[in-house]
């Protein structure tokens, strides 16, 4: 296996990605299915439909991140686990609420009918909210070490919140119309998506005891991997297809959403795009040594930039 | 002032309370302002929507309660501070979200517009997910001791994730047009408004340093608290006027919940309310000693059984 050689073919490296994004599914939707709950002895219907949206799939990137920014500093991935769990129940929870008939008004996620569309809208803002808490109580409960829980919780908290992911997602809904902007367009992105991505990496590198400059090189590399991940997800809008995405393509363009497609065109967005993975790459020698996880998160750079295309 | 004296005056209990009740708003309500974000950079109407529910009111029963189970065991306010607002912020996004069109569909909260009639839907679902994140991120980042805010966060996810509040809720809009049934009617008040009275006494008691037995005997003077908080709600309805309440009276009998006025009558329920407050009292004897806090947890529930009558 190569070490972080830029010259190693792409197409290792997606094969790389694609093996431990599915590792990495397998020890997370173990937990996941522990974790969340069963019987409620009431509250009928809550825990289906709580399960339901976890267990949509999706690509597990988020705690696939933390994982291997645990291992990239020399940790186990048990003592990441719990933290990987509520950063993906805090994502599920985002897109339960993001498709509602009052945001997205999304019928299909992931190929299947949204949550809303199956249980009602009632059902699905309480399921919503039940996976929010459950993110806060699967860390704190599961993660071993009440310090490093507490930190991780504020981590996940300050990117989820109104510093991070709810308020990108108010700016997206403000934004529609609105001549697009460079820098303004970044913001939103930085807070509606790469905030919880870098958190998934730093949160996942300090479960595993990382030193500060190796959290301030796993945050550099989140903030640089989460705008690729935003810049893609708006260029797939565009090139790609219902069966590929799991959801209606061309809507960001019927419903004049501010993205760097609008702004830049395609190839335009690809190269800035481009241009992040590399400085996600470049981020990484902050972390010093050269343990296998570093090898994934380059693996997951690259994957990211070029999925479904 | 008497000391937990059965026969102390009614009067002088209500005083007591409503004084306590007054100063702990005070101290709960510089803080929240203090913790509550103010500029966003972006997101915009989003911190209004957050402090406008906030600020709407009420009368800050779960973070007083906090606050005195903290000096019960002779804690610091400041200790319970941060926990004391977590719950307040907590009841606040789910009052939210409950009155959302899909959910009770109420136009009036507190005798002012619910936070969808004043800023929409899509505003509404995302004011209550900031405020429910904010929750967390205060706990966890002001509380000085990790373990405790581990603890303290994990005893607030408990009491208001799928076991807790989301479930009473859940029950709650499963329950419409149902017959009423005694035992099914105590769990569903116990999940949906109990259980986060519980935690608001317990978590103060633990921030407050207290032990295993005292915070035994605050989980039993929270939950029958908790449930007379409930029936006395479900007989205001019945009894109260919009001006009142500050929000439509008989809501409950036109959407045919079950409640205990419609299981047993207003004087029975009433019964069941003041035995439920004679628990709580006697549950107190477990705490040992006579700290102030005491006689205040005395005050309160004596304050909740017979609020707005």
């Amino acid at each position: 296996m190569g070490h972080n050689d830029p010259g190693q073919d792409d197409t290792t490296r997606q094969g790389q990605a694609v093996a431990f994004l599915a590792e990495a599914r397998v020890i997370v939707d173990g937990a996941l299915e522990h974790w969340l709950p069963d019987d409620l002895d009431g509250a009928p219907g809550l825990a289906e439909a709580m399960r339901y949206s976890v267990q949509a799939g999706g690509k597990r990137l988020r705690p696939a991140l933390a994982l291997a920014a645990c291992r990239a500093v020399g940790g186990e991935d048990a003592a990441a686990l719990p933290f990987a769990c509520a950063v993906e129940l805090i994502h599920t929870y985002s897109l339960i609420h993001d498709d509602l008939p009052a945001m997205d008004d999304d019928d299909l996620r992931r190929g299947r009918p949204t949550s809303h569309k199956m249980f009602g809208e009632a059902m699905a803002i309480l399921a919503g909210d039940a996976l929010h808490t459950l993110a806060f109580d699967v860390l704190l409960t599961h993660t071993d070490d009440d310090a490093i829980a507490a930190a991780l919780g504020r981590e996940l908290a300050t990117a989820s919140g109104s510093m991070g992911m709810v308020g990108g997602q108010v700016d997206d809904l403000a934004g529609g119309g609105i001549a697009p902007d460079a820098d303004r367009l970044q913001r939103i992105h930085e807070r509606k998506t790469a905030a919880l991505i870098r958190a998934s990496v730093r949160g996942g590198g300090r479960a595993g005891g990382a030193s500060e400059a190796q959290l301030d090189a796993l945050g550099a590399y989140g903030a640089a991997m989460g705008l690729a991940f935003q810049i893609t997800d708006d260029i797939l809008d565009v090139t790609g297809t219902a069966e590929t995405l799991g959801k209606t393509p061309g809507k960001d363009e019927r419903e004049q959403k501010m993205t760097y497609v609008a702004l830049e065109g395609v190839d335009g967005a690809q190269a800035r795009a481009d241009r992040e993975i590399l400085r996600a790459r470049e981020a990484l020698a902050g972390l010093g040594g050269q343990l296998p996880g570093r090898e994934l998160l380059v693996a997951l750079a690259e994957f990211v930039a070029h999925r479904d295309r």
